[in-house]
């Protein structure tokens, strides 16, 4: 490949991976006084990126890349893209946007606060002109939410992705009526108290189960948790400790350790290069999900490490069996919260979402009616009534970032969680053996051949099938809960 | 002030920061196996810095700079300084230096491992050869030796300071020999562990009464305590806690945060500009010498702090009087080690180090020759016979970097705390009663007053000669060394 552009490449990826550090230093580490000046800093960074990606003699470099092999064609598409969407976006529309956003944010943190959309509807309002002026500058067939979605799940379009999302609407809702008519299990961590360091003790016995590779990576603690860090050997994964909620921490690691396996996982040949990425926002999600809720919230795992946990906490558990501990990690519930969704009904918010997304883009709802149309939909889809803005249209910071098209990639990884365990249980001998044994590597080792290692060579979908033998699909998800539901809930 | 110039500024100042938050996570958080990612990452923003300053473009706004007031004066003064010694030093050079230290660095690791000289020397030679070409590039009048001290003491030259410091060589001597025909303090801490977590505690209520704001800045571990961080709103100490040697996280904590007051005393309107900065490395490290030796081994200091530390260790100090402490912490021994050494012999470890870079750069004296005139140098000033190079000529790391220059501001250090002393002492009344009262705010108060506030806007000795009345002067230092070791040693 040309030298200049792989300099510039390898450039550009170190400056992604400083912001990754500053951005993590921010959640983790950073002095409070320091706010400001760490915004200061980082808008330097972002700015520095954007000018080296769209400094036209990259745009020469690229013209004349000469890749040697695939993994360098990868390399050039990967950053070509990336630079062809950057440099379609005038400044001024870029600036603009950044000052929308910000101003969003605090009138939706003050809308929260007073319970009152109406604070915060002009912002809708004005982010979604700038998405759609953006989605024009992008270009697109028609469908300008199509120009969105790429920004998270390159490749996917609405004429795919609906069909999918209103199937999943149809055959999720008579699960949880089912489920509804059942009897809630009983709540066993009522009214207890978990000691934060006997928490994270067990946390970090758990990364260390799932083969998260401390010499290159870490966990730390933040208020959000989240996946971050500076490139493949430094993945930096955060949780969070409370005493009278103990499954948030456990499921918060299991869950940033599925990110942190991916991220570790890229072919090291690829360091400091574009294929060292996912393909998309969804595949990466689909990660964190089978880990959290397929391996994470199922029996074999359970049946290992539910023993370990109980001695950690002997008071605390007394009495509690390994069925009454995986119930209580399972149980479905109607709730207005996204974020405390069980994995039955989680996808009905999103596609509650996505709905309401891709009418405010297509123009056919305004910012105005959006409140309206939310409680609708959470009525027909959840069969609950909204109360107040909280729990309903202002629950998610997702829109006052602009942030259109996000919302479908959670559950695009929740459908591909579901296909590629699907495949890896056919193709790894013993596999639940192996899990309820608390020997998790045939996992990692399976994902990192398949998915990990592949790095951005292909577009999730495209990678997907070729493990899978299939694309996106629901089947294997509905079936998988359908298995794991109707055994939990006797149905 | 031009405002193109005026946002260059900010971005160099804000890449500088995010150089120092790498540089800091390296030695605190890093995994392992990101070592040489992190290397990349700091060598791009390096190189990015590097780029920006050098810019022609920077050279135009610098002429065209219109600064409204002595501030702006200031910071265009800073900064075209910076700029202009950036681009006489061809990019060829740069490299090749950048080349040579990486050499030097493991053939000196290597050199000490094998305690053999001869295979560091000819890296020193190399070394040498490029920094006079360098200095030749930045230009002198004739003293190489003064292109170089520019880099860490802008402003000293040869002339002012050989005649100081071969001052101290006299007056030193007598001194040690006196103290030397003393019996030495009786050792307290032999044989005894301290909890390393009551070490920290310590530590930190340390930084609490000297006013270090936890809010602007933390305190962590790392091998070798430094003071880094990103700008003055986010200063980072770090200290290390040995169970055996308890003074190491005391002195360390102290001295680190007298630098990390320094850094959280510029001033706020200064905030990302050029001014909020230490004019010199000396000026700098009389800060956290006038805190860590001058307050930190005195008695007013441990009248109020040592019931406190005792409390911690109450086995470990019992029958340990305040005495037999302030005795043990200033300990005077003739030894090989510079970074161990009391603060009456550790100025005769730079005085020799000093003489011989003289030498080296001048020409007079070759890399092949320099180990023995380091030993003839140390049974000079030392009385002391060097067995080995570990405890010689390859104790410190500084020439495999090339650092020519560095040592001597570890003196100057000394010599303007004293001087800052000695002032500070008549304008602030009370000042040894609120010490011992273990009330430092008062010292904090007239620091940041006199000399943290004013940043860069007047050279080091300018600056001490507007507050001392005086510039640089070894006479306060030596009366300070005469009053507090003539008291213990009875002499």
């Amino acid at each position: 490949m040309n030298t200049d552009l792989f300099t510039r490449m390898q450039e550009l990826r170190d400056l992604a991976g400083v912001i990754g550090l500053a951005s993590w230093d921010q959640e983790t580490y950073l002095p409070k006084k320091a706010e400001a000046g760490r915004a200061a800093q980082l808008a330097t960074l972002q700015g520095l990126y954007h000018e080296r990606l769209t400094d036209p003699r990259l745009g020469d470099w690229l013209g004349d890349a000469k890749p040697k092999d695939d993994d360098e064609k990868a390399m050039v598409r990967i950053l070509g893209k990336e630079r062809d969407r950057a440099v379609k976006i005038p400044q001024s529309l870029v600036k603009e946007l950044a000052e929308a956003q910000s101003h969003a944010l605090s009138a939706w943190r003050d809308a929260r606060e007073k319970k009152d959309f109406a604070l915060f509807r002009p912002h809708v309002q004005k982010l979604l002109e700038l998405r759609r002026a953006m989605a024009d500058a992008w270009g697109h067939d028609g469908e300008r939410y199509d120009a969105l979605l790429e920004n998270y799940e390159p490749g996917m379009r609405v004429k795919r992705l609906s069909p999918v999302l209103s199937g999943l609407r149809t055959k999720l809702v008579p699960i949880v009526n089912a489920i509804d008519a059942k009897p809630p299990p009983k709540r066993i961590f009522e009214g207890k108290k978990f000691d934060p360091d006997a928490q994270w003790k067990f946390t970090m016995s758990l990364l260390e189960a799932m083969g998260f590779d401390l010499d290159a990576g870490r966990q730390d603690k933040s208020t959000h948790p989240f996946t971050g860090g500076t490139g493949l050997y430094d993945v930096r994964l955060t949780t969070r400790l409370f005493p009278d909620l103990p499954l948030s921490s456990v499921f918060s690691t299991i869950h940033e350790g599925g990110h942190g396996l991916y991220e570790q996982g890229f072919d090291p040949k690829h360091v400091r290069t574009t294929v060292a990425q996912a393909p998309s926002m969804g595949l990466h999600e689909s990660q964190s999900r089978l880990w959290e809720n397929v391996i994470g919230r199922g029996r074999a795992f359970w049946s290992h490490f539910f023993p370990k946990y109980a001695a950690l906490f002997p008071s605390q558990l007394s009495g509690v069996s390994v069925d009454d501990f995986l119930r209580e990690v399972n149980r479905v519930e109607r709730s207005f919260i996204r974020v405390e969704a069980d994995e039955v009904t989680y996808n009905l918010h999103i596609v509650l979402r996505y709905e309401l997304e891709l009418e405010l883009i297509r123009g056919n709802l305004q910012a105005a009616d959006l409140e309206a149309a939310w409680n609708q939909k959470t009525k027909d889809l959840l069969g609950l009534e909204v109360k107040n803005v909280g729990q309903g249209v202002l629950q998610d910071i997702h829109w006052a970032y602009g942030e259109f098209g996000y919302f479908p990639t959670y559950a695009l990884g929740n459908l591909y969680a579901a296909s590629l365990w699907k495949t890896m249980s056919r193709e790894v001998s013993g596999l639940e053996k192996s899990i309820s044994d608390g020997e998790l590597a045939p996992v990692k080792r399976w994902l990192r051949e398949k998915v990990h290692g592949e790095g951005f060579r292909f577009d999730a979908e495209a990678l997907v099938t070729r493990v899978t033998g299939q694309g996106l699909t629901d089947d294997d998800f509905i079936a998988y809960l359908k298995m794991k539901y109707g055994a939990l809930y006797g149905i």
